[in-house]
């Protein structure tokens, strides 16, 4: 009788990943119920492999173009062209952190080349762009991003330059009226699962920087040169960005995402969600089974398992829910539609041992789950 | 679309016990299945506590009756009679260690007693007599019990003696001419939850007879005691009752409830099952909720998520076994009947601090089973 599951699971942070967790489930599912179909849809934060696993779930194909790397020079890089000319963009494919390694200095990073990603995508016919924000080596609020698409930065000389991280105090005036049409044709959809502001104590400066290689006069440097590109920003496009979650994502490209290229930011589960028709699917859909982690009261703030409950909710379809911890106070999780939850320990131990037997709980777990499903299919029949 | 669940857990040692286990379920099931109709059946291995909980199953009579203690002089003890006038007897009521903190010694204490309550039971017109093993200061093979039910224990010069542990050697012969009819007319079922033999390393007095305050030269003592007494069963009455498993529990009354009252041994869940009428209230169940605090390969040696799962998979009813630890090589319970299995472990947790928190983590499992029951139930009607 369960004829359709859709499984649709947030990676278990630093055990196990999304793409492994659907592999699992349906092999045990395949083993118990092998007349039910169990279609896999991987999840993605915007971040590294946010490319592999849109194309993992509907197809498509993996463009390679050389593009300016984080510091300027060319490199080889790559974006997926979904069907339907959906473009999708992670901007650490050519301004992420591992390919500064050597010399990481988000003072003179940039994001440059995913502009030009960008234009590579329009001149293939793409007239929708999902870009992924995460993972970045930048902090120059895209301002290397807008320049390669034709916006100009300009200094008090009206000299134009293309900003980095450590110089964006010298902006003066932000010129966009040779800007790539692009920005005008085409819908850009920015995913970021972060909430952080553009500046301040919260901000992409002092949380990110570090891990990115600033010391603590960097940090500060950084931070002011993105209060003073919030200000131009405001002068000249007329919006504030500053205090808008996830403004501070990828080194602020966040905030620039909005103001250069009128993105809106949206959460990678909705854009998974939207891009994989979740809603189409759940129509044939008898039962939904995601997972993260750890569900807690973090998680009622639109990550994974609330983001797919939500939409299970409106369409009568139960949600399991398997997850590594089972966090205090989450009642409310179940107004939101997840049906059931369970945690994949199998048996009293510390996290030091069992983060090495996750995958194998993850097994024993949902095979079980999958007994009990058949056995009740059997006794239901 | 469930209508009936039987819930029969085992205790968790040391964390849970079945009553417990049973309160929090049928709560909890309440609160999310209120049209499921929850029983409780309450599993009990012999010792302290099987007469409530008999009681407690099928309802019946406590019944307070005078008798000889472990150290021979009178006290208040009791015994149960259910339904259909069936006595339940634990022996811990009148030969129990507790009875005896201040003074254990199990050279001198006597099983006496518990053959006072059977012949209490008999005369009040019980002619099925359940006998619970467990939990004992003694060690006298079951003589004590044996000689209140008139068989007589004669050393070499021909007198009439009441053996306790530590003059078990003395016995030369043994005389059942007199035995008092309840030998003959009464059908007599013994409860034990250990497979000890008689004697030898694993038996009685090498095993048991150390926490029941015997010192090692005592140790030796009882052994040799209860191997004497094995051999003039044999003389006398034709039959090996040494390595019969269970023939070493209770001080080796285990052996003399086989040789003196030609009682059967049965495990806990197999007895629980019988007067239960289990078979009979399957006919009606859609679900079994069974469980113990670690499945292990153990388990498969008729404990009692095992013994439970046995009766169930003739009867076609699922079972859901809920554990703290779901060992390893465990998969053959499936075939035994179980459906499948949880381990009420919320989150990865060393036992040191996982122990305090069985309750809690048990409601959550359970609630969390009701959850998806219920929206399996409301998805599929």
């Amino acid at each position: 009788m369960l004829k359709r599951i859709l499984c649709i699971p947030d990676s278990f942070k630093g055990t196990l990943k999304s793409s492994q967790i659907i592999h699992t489930i349906k092999n045990v599912f395949n083993e118990y119920l092998p007349d039910t179909e169990v279609i896999g849809i991987e999840v993605a934060d915007g971040g590294e492999g946010t490319v592999d696993a849109f194309l993992s779930i509907l197809g498509g194909q993996k463009v390679s173009v050389s593009v300016k790397g984080p510091h300027f020079k060319k490199m080889d890089s790559f974006y997926g062209i979904l069907p339907g000319n959906v473009a999708v963009i992670e901007m650490a494919a050519c301004a992420g952190l591992p390919l500064v390694k050597d010399n990481p200095d988000p003072r003179t990073t940039t994001t440059y080349g995913v502009g030009e990603l960008m234009i590579s995508a329009w001149e293939n016919g793409c007239r929708k762009i999902i870009v992924g924000l995460g993972g970045s080596s930048t902090n120059d609020g895209g301002c290397g991003l807008a320049a390669a698409l034709g916006i100009r930065f300009l200094d008090k000389e009206g000299n134009s330059f293309i900003p980095t991280g450590g110089n964006l105090i010298n902006i003066s005036k932000i010129d966009s009226s040779n800007a790539h049409p692009l920005l005008m044709d085409t819908e850009i959809v920015t995913m970021c699962d972060i909430d952080n502001p553009m500046f301040g104590p919260q901000g992409a400066a002092y949380v990110f920087s570090p891990q990115k290689g600033a010391d603590p006069m960097t940090v500060v440097l950084l931070d002011e040169g993105l209060q003073h590109l919030s200000k131009v920003i405001e002068w000249d496009f007329g919006i504030e960005v500053a205090l808008l979650p996830g403004s501070g994502a990828a080194g602020a490209m966040g905030a620039g995402m909005v103001a250069f290229c009128k993105s809106t930011l949206r959460s990678g589960i909705e854009t998974v969600l939207d891009i994989a028709h979740f809603d189409e699917q759940l129509k044939d859909c008898d039962l939904i089974i995601t997972g993260e982690g750890k569900l807690d009261v973090q998680s009622l703030r639109g990550k994974v398992p609330i983001g797919v409950a939500r939409h299970a909710k409106k369409a009568g379809v139960p949600v399991i829910c398997l997850v590594g911890t089972i966090g205090e106070g989450i009642d409310s999780v179940y107004d939101k539609g997840i049906t059931a939850i369970f945690s994949i320990n199998t048996a009293p131990m510390d996290y030091s041992i069992a983060k090495f037997k996750a995958l194998e709980n993850l097994e024993i777990t949902a095979s079980n789950l999958a007994r009990l499903l058949a056995g009740m299919n059997h006794f239901k029949a």
